[in-house]
Formats: C-alpha cells, sequence, structure tokens
C-alpha cells in the first residue's frame, strides 16, 4: 500500500506560469470566480460542509497584499496577506484539532498557504540592507525596495528517522511531548550535509547509535512554519544509547508487535504514537509494511 | 557500488554540543592547536599539499566573528567572518576549478563552510523588524538585537530528477549551458510539498511529461549558495514533450548507450554530461548501474 503522509495530496493548480505575468495574473485577479481562503488569522475557518472556505476575492481588504495560490480547475484561488497582523498572529498549534477534521486535500492547500503567509509576516524587511521589502512573483518573493535583493520562501529540510537494530526501531521522546507519547528522532539538515550524513549526525548527537545505510522512505512538509520532513531508516551498529539530555527526555527500543499495538491505539499498548499527519506516524507504518 | 556524491564525505566532527556551551566555546577558542581556515574572500586557497589551508586561530582578524567550523580529532577548526566583505566578495563560479583539484572530504568541508559563512554575509539584518543583528550559537545563528529573533541558515531543498519512459531518460539544457552539454531537470520544493510533488510538478511545468511512481536516489550539499540536491528517477507515462522556454532551451530522450558514452567522454557522445561533483553525474551514474 501506497504511504499517504500528511498535507499532501493538494489539487490546486499552482500556476507558476502565471506568477510572473503581469498581465495573466492582473487577469487573474479580475476574474469573476476568483476566490479568497478564508483564514482567521493564520487558522482556517471551515464551512458547514467541513470543507475549507471561500469567498468572492472581490472581498478582500484594499489593503492586504494577495498571494496566489494557484488554480483550481482554472478558477484563480487567493489568499490575503495582512501584515497588522504579522506580529499578533496566534500560532499556537491548537489549529491541529482543526486540521484533523479537514479532508487531506484541504490540509494540504491549508498547510502550503499557511507556511507562504507566516514567511511573509516574518520577512518584511530584507536580510541584507534592512529596508523594508515588497511582494513580488504574486507572493512567491518579496524583494527589497533599497538594494533590490530578492528574498523566496524558507522551506526548511529536516530528516525524521527511525534507527532499527536487530528488528527495533528507536523512539523518542522530548520534555514537552505529552504523557506516554513518543515519536522519532528528528533534527534539521545543515549546511553542506546530504540526506544520509545528517541521518548519521543527528542519530550519533541525539542517542550516540552508529548508522550504517540509511534508507528513504518518505517524505511530507510540516506547516509549523515551513519544513520539509524526509523520513528515513538507518541501520545501526549497536542498541546501547547515550542520550542527549537536552534534546530528549527518554528513547526505547521497540519491535513490531509493540508498534502495532501503538498504531492501533490498543489500552495496553506500551506507548501513544504520533498522530497520522506526522511523517512518524507514516515511517512507523511503512516501517511495519516492508 | 556505493554513489560517492559530489561535497560529502566531511570528517569533521560538527560539535553541536559546543556551540550553545559558552565555557566550552570559550576553551575551543584559547586551545593553542585552534586553527583558521584559510580563504580568499569566499574561495579556498590551498597548500603545497594540495589541501584546504590552515593557520593558527591567533592570526584571526580581531575584527572578524568566529564561526566554529566542528573539531578535527579534537582540534577546534573556525572560520573567519569579515563583514566588510559582505557585499563585494566574488561568488563566481570560477572556484569549480579550484574545488575540482581537492580531495572529497576537502571540498565537503569547504562547501559547508562557505555555505554558512556567505549566509552571514547576506543576512546582516532581521528580516522580522530591519535592525541589525548579531552572531550567536558560535555562528550557527544570528540574533536580532532589537526584537529577539533568532535566524538560523538556510538549507533550500532542490529536486533533480530523471523522467524514465521505455528505457530512455530526460535531460535538457538551459540557455547558459555550455555548447551540447544537458543535465537532470531540477527545481526548488517549495512551502507545501513532498519531495515527490514536486518532481511531479517541476516535470508536467518544465517539460510537459505527467510522472507517476517517483523514486528517491541519492542526496548531495550544493552551496551555491546553499542547496540540499534530492536526486530521483520518476516514471512518466510518454515521451511527448512541451518544453517550457523560460527554463529550458532544448530536451531531449538519451538511452543507456548515450549516458555511458557520454559519461566515458567518447568523441562521439551525443553530450557533454555533468561533471563529478554534480548530484546529476552521480544520477546518471545510479541509472546506469540499477
Amino acid at each position: 500500500m501506497k504511504p499517504s503522509p500528511g498535507f499532501t495530496g493538494a489539487t490546486l493548480d499552482r500556476a507558476d506560469a502565471l506568477r510572473a505575468n503581469d498581465a495573466a495574473l492582473a487577469a487573474a485577479k479580475a476574474d469573476p470566480r476568483a476566490r479568497l481562503l478564508v483564514l482567521s488569522g493564520l487558522e482556517p475557518l471551515p464551512g458547514a460542509d467541513g470543507r475549507l472556505a471561500w469567498k468572492p476575492l472581490a472581498g478582500a481588504d484594499p489593503a492586504s497584499d494577495l498571494l496566489l495560490l494557484g488554480l483550481d480547475d482554472g478558477v484563480p484561488c487567493f489568499a490575503e496577506l495582512k501584515y497588522a497582523e504579522a506580529d499578533t498572529v496566534n500560532r499556537s498549534m491548537a489549529v491541529m484539532q482543526v486540521l484533523a477534521r479537514l479532508p487531506a486535500e484541504d490540509a494540504a492547500l491549508y498547510g502550503g498557504a499557511r507556511s507562504v503567509i507566516d514567511w511573509h509576516y516574518r520577512h518584511l524587511f530584507c536580510a541584507r540592507c534592512g529596508a523594508g521589502t515588497a511582494l513580488f512573483r504574486a507572493g512567491w518573493g518579496r524583494k527589497c525596495a533599497q538594494c533590490n535583493s530578492e528574498h523566496f520562501p524558507r522551506v526548511d529540510p529536516v530528516v525524521i528517522m527511525l534507527a532499527e537494530f536487530e528488528g527495533r526501531v528507536l523512539l523518542g521522546r522530548q520534555p514537552m511531548f505529552p504523557p506516554r507519547f513518543f515519536s522519532a528522532l528528528a533534527g534539521f539538515v545543515e549546511p553542506g550535509e546530504s540526506i544520509e550524513e545528517a541521518v548519521r549526525r543527528e542519530l550519533f548527537e541525539e542517542a550516540g547509535v552508529r548508522a550504517g545505510e540509511v534508507r528513504y522512505v518518505v517524505s511530507q512538509p510540516w506547516p509549523f512554519p515551513s519544513s520539509l520532513m524526509i523520513g528515513c531508516v538507518a541501520e545501526v551498529d549497536g542498541d546501547a544509547l547515550t542520550l542527549d539530555a537536552t534534546e530528549l527526555q527518554d528513547a526505547m527500543w521497540v519491535d513490531r508487535a509493540e508498534v502495532e499495538a501503538a498504531l492501533g491505539a490498543h489500552a495496553d499498548a506500551r506507548f501513544v504514537p504520533p498522530p497520522p499527519v506526522a511523517l512518524a506516524h507514516t515511517l512507523l507504518r511503512a516501517w511495519l509494511g516492508r
């Protein structure tokens, strides 16, 4: 079975060719069918049908900049950038409860939109010279009015991995996790590293295990604020652990039966697993299915 | 055979635990063995032995900030940040000729250092409020003196892929490429996309081909300025091409014999392939080896 990672499966055409075409973009904005994603701050406000809600683009606040999300069956779809909210907008993870009820394709569309909107809110100034920047490329970049530097939305690659040893995999918990919750270890890919090198470094830093073969499994975006989660399984040469106490409160090796019980939410499961929207969940399912 | 991608294989311990430990960092700087990477602007100046050159850390310009590269067999290794050079430093690709003569582990160490140094040079101001920022975490971040925002070096994930159809793969050339040079298609992963979704979008945008199964193959960093190249092969459902003329000047399907002739630099090869330091080269070799 194909894995179905969280925040994937958006059906919108991103319409890259429109972004730098001023005439086509103006026509898209003037299209009477054009619509605007309904948000409260950075959060979706689903309609009565449980889907993302939209309103006519004509209802946009004239003070807002517009981000072109793409075309839905030819209909131009936008989101508003309300800069006045940039510093005060709610970034709490409570939004996950709303997202869990959205269809996968809506959660995926929302995730991409949220990442770009929040990138604007945190990048109103030029990192190169400090002057103010203005939106360009239909919201897929900002340009400095003073030094002309162009800035583009960030995507931060993160490796998330299961160390594997003799039929068991390694899970860990951070101090802030809910009780009994364990997940895969993870960390940002740094400049100068391949995916495989980042996996080996993180496993050694956080748990003291040495990885050999690293196998890529699956990926997904994570819009808090804008990560690309890259899921791997890494064979390690032993199960002795040396935990980095600043990163991990605890870690443990789990076998197939324990992972099955946790994913099946059995009452006597050894741990609470990550939810389906998290790549660690998909990674555990893929490991069981192999 | 294992692929050996460009800019991988650095042997330095990145010593993450030192970065936020002021006392340990001060001790590393005071270590009489501590050394400084010799650079001219952003370019390496290899020594008579053909390796990266180092000098005693005591020789650093007092006006420079120091970036902790890591530990080489316990010896602290640093690079200088010379902010006065930030705007004028040479960023030409002529450096590739120097890099081609460095041992792989030195090119990898240099690549990571260059990405972080150049990130500092382009991020002296806070994108959130426009105020000046100062180095923290031993050079692995900058912090705003005014709003306290923390900023970390960017790594931009890029998918680079071979579309495959009936035993042939698709290569393309951009207008700026040298004569007869063809490479794999590539593009930045956008917010809200998985690796697989980015591969499918780019292939359709640039060449008009529809991909189904996407297979991850290999990755490497690319320090111009700081990409993570993610190499994939994608099965497509036909070989009819519709090229995006703004991205590609030409594209063609090549078979195994043609790829072998090109990688072997045969006089009658149909095209000039990317050099070994580029992931497209490793991807083509891996495709042949499969």
